[in-house]
């Protein structure tokens, strides 16, 4: 295989990161700026574009393009669309255009969770596989779909919303403007909210991480909101098998990194509610790429997927 | 183009119909058995072949194959899999094998959904999209789901079934041993039972056309059945539409020609629940094929779709 490599970023609501990737998954330097600094895309991306400049330290002959991962990327019109948490972001952004015209590179764009479950296909555990999911489960709920061999992107680049799916008709209320979306339970916000509900708030906002420690201690209300929480994503996803009949279900994102606390009650919750044809089928399991390392992993793998000649 | 005829079988609960479609949709004949009568499919499948070749009045030269609807069906192995409704698939039967076995003919099988969603593509308003859904409403909550061209089937062929995600955590439960499903909303069953609920059941256990009169005339219990069965429908294709970002979403089967009482509460709660993206931009319609001839004309489109040269 001819060695090539593609310029990976990741644009996130804090931080851009961004790094060479070569097609068998080595990252070769990488780096971040502050979102935040940057009202305009242009600007970003000529400082992001300098940056990756700087670090190649390889031939360059064998670069194929860029990867990027963005929330509320479209993959078909390479735009991010309003997205709330991207100042530079309010209205309809051409990001891949700016990035092909800066760099004179091809670009391609989706978003974050697409980008993770290209990336668990080319480098993580869904190489060979045709149907399967990524969930990334961190400030809110991603999801990237591979149906076919191919990933779900609808008639508009923008399908594979699973973390705006209704869990809970007349649930609680959601960022997008709805209510009962599963990305307002299973998430870290929907983690410190169903905290607060089991405590009736007896015990303040915890973060995350204080709520671990706590179940960890054996704390029966920590407990308790890991295994609601749990069993919400379970259900859910055996709702997703029905529809996707998927070979696997991968989980990424600081919150599937909680442990058993959180796992058992979900797989419980999961096999539960198959379908018989589906139950003992359907793995589900911690991705399979370097919890650090995913996002401009993904990215890379949209890239090479995209351009690899 | 060449003029092609396909057989068409759509096995149901109580009828096996069929019949022959040339490849503009014209039928050619169709009569129909108690799928009853045959505790084995062989006897089924004999029955029927020699039943279509007495319905034969066109060139057999034209004969490209057989293409079969059926519940449980799986494309990817052309088996039958424990159909509760079919006494001769209380196990895995192996229905496109053994008819190709009894007729010499290539023979295609798929679930009933898919079918009316080939159909749509191939006969109905579905012509040139490449994401769509078809769902039908009838007994139960079907659904045939195209993304990017090619019928959602899964790893395992069983993919594309909306009825058995869940609507209501721990509601209803379901015949397939599950609680709160759509199926059980949004069917004629649970229809029924909506207005069992509504009325407190104070006045009886109506059928469907019964409720659908008393809406008619006016019966504030039966407007409000419908009201809640609209609105859990356009809540959930909301979801599905976050998931799939369809061009649309047809519906079919008895319980969609319920009219205006049904689909006005369906549309307002689909397009209050859609992601701000989406909104004003998915048509949900009723099926182009007509009503009767829907399940064959899916089935010989599966045919065309499988063995047309």
């Amino acid at each position: 295989m001819k060695k090539q490599f593609a310029a990976a970023v990741d644009v996130g609501g804090t931080n851009t990161k961004f790094g060479w990737v070569d097609n068998s998954g080595q990252l070769y330097g990488s780096g971040s700026v502050k979102t935040g600094e940057f009202s305009r895309a242009e600007d970003l991306i000529t400082r992001v574009h300098k940056e990756l400049q700087n670090l190649i330290n390889f031939d360059q002959s064998g670069i194929c393009g860029i990867g990027v991962g963005a929330p509320n990327a479209n993959y078909h019109t390479g735009c991010i669309h309003y997205a709330p948490n991207l100042d530079f972001a309010k209205s309809i952004v051409p990001f891949a255009s700016i990035f092909t015209e800066v760099s004179g590179l091809k670009c391609k764009i989706t978003n974050d969770a697409n980008a993770a479950a290209i990336g668990e296909k080319i480098y993580g555990k869904a190489q060979g596989m045709n149907d399967f999911m990524v969930v990334t489960l961190g400030t809110g709920l991603g999801s990237g779909i591979y149906t076919g061999g191919q990933v779900l992107y609808g008639s508009d680049g923008m399908a594979g919303e699973m973390g705006h799916t209704c869990l809970i008709p007349g649930g609680r209320k959601c960022g997008c403007g709805r209510l009962g979306c599963i990305e307002r339970y299973v998430s870290i916000g929907g983690l410190t909210t169903t905290f607060l509900e089991t405590t009736e708030g007896q015990k303040g906002e915890l973060r995350p991480r204080q709520i671990q420690a706590l179940a960890e201690e054996g704390d029966k209300h920590a407990i308790q909101t890991y295994k609601i929480t749990g069993e919400y994503l379970g259900l859910h996803l055996s709702s997703m098998a029905a529809l996707f009949s998927p070979e696997a279900i991968f989980l990424s994102g600081g919150l599937a990194q909680s442990g058993e606390v959180l796992l058992s009650p979900m797989r419980r919750a999961f096999e539960d509610n198959l379908l018989s044809h589906h139950k003992g089928k359907i793995k589900i399991e911690l991705s399979g790429l370097e919890k650090q390392k995913t996002a401009l992993l993904g990215a890379a793998a949209l890239a090479f997927s995209s351009f690899s000649v």
